[in-house]
């Protein structure tokens, strides 16, 4: 009989900005979870890592050798915050060793080695989340919940702001599959969540304002997308990577029955007036800050999942159709071509 | 028997800022008013304010001599807008001639001076309608008909700002009657007006800090006046001679179910966001920019009363109550005490 | 010599809801201007608007043959409110006779019309300014002069959101030659207005969202447009013919150095909050009471260069372009083909 | 030589509501302490408060017998959370046990008492900070800092807002010593803290309006204070026990050269339009909600202080110097009186 409220034995690999970030709420904030090992192929990493835990790192396994936590029988499930081109085989090596599987995004770049990741995880029968965590980002959630309730009636338009506070370095805008897998996917990822449908058709157009070097590298800084969706809403995305006033992420979702929006986040509500108007603070600068509790969140559902042995908030389509909007979005900033999928 | 929508002959007394306006909007959007003279005793103005009005001037009476205007058997209305000094006497001398009457705020600094003139009017059975253009402003009156539908319950404490962007020349502090006879004396009205009330104790602290200059004349430019009104309602008001940010004019309504506010008026909605944050208009500047709806909604009504033969929006009460509270707080400020009426 | 100040004689043409506006405003509160004649082919609706216009109308020629307008000698410019389908005979009529002209847009929706038309101007040697009125609105005209100023360093990503409170009666559809000439031409003008530049590319997706009568009729109600300007700025646009919650009329600029926007406005600064949350205004419902001083501010501009003799704000290029995109649009909905011009 | 950054052994005493808060940043979130005892009198709520700290609580005592844990010779720190009425006794055991202290506020509702307490602590010459969390709360800091930095100039009215959601029980009522004592305290801290100035004159009027039952105790529930601080800035206070939309909690101070203020937070940043407006999120309803930060901030500073040797961020001063303006607003609510200290 399984057990709702077991808890859950979980390993951590790779522990850059974000799998550190996953194994301190692992450690100290998501009820259920044991954080049980630490991997990361510079094991110097791991170690300042575990350090960093402090008391609730007693037992813990640090390591440089990934392998060695996916062979753990101890281990239940794994999060995996390695380098993207690692995913997929982490995933199926996790999958064949029986593992439930958190995977940041993307899985891959390439929609066949997706596939074959996915199907690992199928023929295994273990869960696997995908770490598109502006899904539990509270007010975006609230914007999903509120529209599929019907509270601004039908969905026509849907619009999405999404800037980066300043480019990502050249390293690794050149292995970032470029800005439509890299940076936009996250918005395809919100199209999907909000419509809750799927798209039907992608126009992108891609150009080079920001870093004459990115363009060098074959890449866009800044983009807008259209896409209709086949429940019939229009979606655009507009994408830059430098905002000087900070991370700018806001969503507007208009319907027949009304408008919700999303507006940015600020760390304080104070304000200044003088004579030559008024002032309040920018966004917050950094997506560590601003998705603090998205992280948090999708933390605890694929935790709670795990422990109760039913299927993640976010599933293997959820892996896949960003990468095809992606890749068509990419094609279509390159010909001016709209495409029908 | 009296027609409803006759046109009401109108002549204005003093064509300074104020009175010149008046004159403009009674030539030119007081429907059923018919503007028929203008007088100053600077006969340069009255000519300057009559050439102002182009077109509509025509057949306008210009003179330096107020007096033939009230002597005038062909005018049904008269607008006071001459020197607070010469209010009261004006009054008597139109409510004599059978005119009706709009007089600017206030009627006079002294009580019994008010009283025969409030007297004058009522043996003349004619209208007086004080200037205390406020009310008529639309962010206001919603304030007032919420609060009176019961929007939010009981009115439990209702806050004033109001500040000027500067002080006026210390020539007119002298002559005004200080602080809370100039200038509080709107908030007053607005205390009545939005509570529905009359005041039962007043509180006023008034202090210097704008300009020790205005001190020496014995004045305050700065204060915060706290009531009780019968109601039950406390009122909070505070002052400055100079908000450096703009002219400050915010009422907040708290009760029992809830809280209504008016908010600054700016010229534009829009804004700038930078690496410094966010940056919005400044509020409006100037008291006739920020009340230019309230000073012609006024005189129509004002015009629209006389045409009906029914009462003023506002009568002898109105422009009794807000010199007695006034001079409560001019005395509480002096002593410390807080005065009941 | 011309005198810069001289009075201008302005006949209206049409005096449906905008040829009214347009007479009014000219009556009282356009400085030089000289309203000398209404003309409507509907003769009541000419004498109703005389009536309207009271004291000012003195000595007005009213008429239902706009031909006896032309053919006046004094009148100097004439301002052409009719029909879309007349605008272009009449613009003609009216060159031939050197009249300076004010058409209210489009001038057709045939190129080669337009075409005629403003040859016609120019052989004429007369004014043309054409009536895209909300290059007047302050808060727009400001982003123009912030974004000219260089106050956001490059322009990147100007998005506008126009959407209308409810869409015009079957029978005006019928002949508005489709949303992208009627109602995104406004957003076309705005684009060029604020990134000073003209288009090179445009994409767009029309959908039938709001009524499938629309769709009958062969038009579309919702749309999102996406355009490569010739500076590089990427455009998108937003239109739907419903929004529940009013006239959503708002723009933003993004650039290199910042973002500038322009809000929706509204008639109160009021607000009200209880256990549900915090509840404001919505925008002004009517394109009359939100572009009021746009109206205003055009009619000033246009009388003010005909008086010096100088060239109005928007000449013969402005009338064209804007048609030119919209044709575009059009063609690339039923494409979806991403248009180069 | 005292080590800057060596851990600081702490005890809390007392785990209600904010006992608990207290221990789990202790344990979780506050680099450099070690929590190692947790003490009530209610032993089973002891016991409960420890287990919801998990893997943190090994090796922590868990007591109901307070004097335990100031007898202990390895406990650093005390944080007193117990009723207020066993502050000063606490106090006075922990300072002669060699301890720091942080105390919830207030000391006691006596004057004497809290001299003697006071004097203890000095004898011992051991740290107390006082709970007064506001003043770390990152908005409220923002402005203190810009006041003190000249950013408004010279600052002359300080308006502070202060609403609770809902009114405490009858039974808390009873002893908390009246609405001055238990809720404007913090707004009286908060008056020193950004004026950076003692208080010359206290004014409060204090009514009835929110629950006849608390009239009947024998206090408020509804109350305008003013004040005027040595420095000359003036200070308006305006509470009420319940604002139906939710825990309201603003500062505006107002300067020769500006206004700074700080708003109230929302748990989301977003909103909704429809046919009757726009609707936002009303306050976060609950004070360790609203306060989550600034209860964090403020152990993290006594801690750092603790572990460096050096004085707390608030001291004796602050513990004492808003009882004494409390009381007079006691009186002055009773009699009328303006009381100068």
């Amino acid at each position: 009989m399984t057990e709702v409220t077991r808890r859950v034995n979980v390993a951590v690999l790779g522990v850059g900005r974000i799998g550190r970030l996953h194994a301190e709420n692992l450690a100290w904030r998501v009820p259920g979870a044991h954080l049980v090992a630490v991997a990361d192929i510079n094991g110097a990493a791991a170690e300042e890592c575990a350090a960093r835990l402090g008391g609730q790192a007693a037992g813990l396994r640090v390591t440089s050798d990934p392998g060695e936590v996916v062979r753990d029988a101890g281990v239940d499930a794994v999060v995996i915050a390695t380098a993207t081109n690692t995913h997929a085989r982490l995933i199926e090596e996790c999958a064949r060793a029986g593992k439930h599987i958190f995977c940041e995004k993307p899985v891959d770049h390439d929609l066949e080695r997706i596939d074959s990741a996915l199907a690992a995880v199928e023929e295994a029968g273990v869960s696997l989340q995908i770490g598109f965590n502006r899904r539990f980002d509270p007010s975006f959630r609230y914007l999903r919940d509120r529209i599929a309730a019907g509270a601004i009636g039908e969905l026509h338009i849907l619009r999405i702001t999404s800037r980066d506070p300043a480019p990502p370095s050249l390293d690794y805008v050149r292995v970032s599959g470029g800005i439509f897998l890299d940076m936009t996917i996250h918005d395809f990822d919100m199209a999907r969540f909000l419509t809750g449908s799927e798209v039907h058709s992608v126009h992108a157009v891609g150009v080079v304002r920001v870093d004459p070097q990115i363009g060098a590298i074959g890449d866009f800084d800044t983009a807008v997308v259209t896409m209709e969706m086949k429940s019939g809403a229009l979606v655009t995305i507009d994408n830059s990577r430098r905002a000087v006033y900070g991370y700018d992420q806001r969503i507007e979702a208009f319907g027949s029955g009304g408008m919700l929006w999303a507006d940015n986040q600020t760390g304080r509500r104070t304000g200044m007036a003088d004579a030559a108007g008024l002032h309040t603070p920018r966004p917050l600068d950094f997506f560590l800050d601003r998705y603090t509790e998205s992280f948090l969140v999708e933390m605890r559902e694929f935790v709670g999942a795990v422990a109760a042995g039913t299927a993640p908030p976010l599933g293997a389509a959820d892996a896949r159709a960003p990468v095809v909007m992606a890749l068509a979005a990419t094609r279509s900033a390159r010909t001016g071509d709209t495409l029908r999928l």
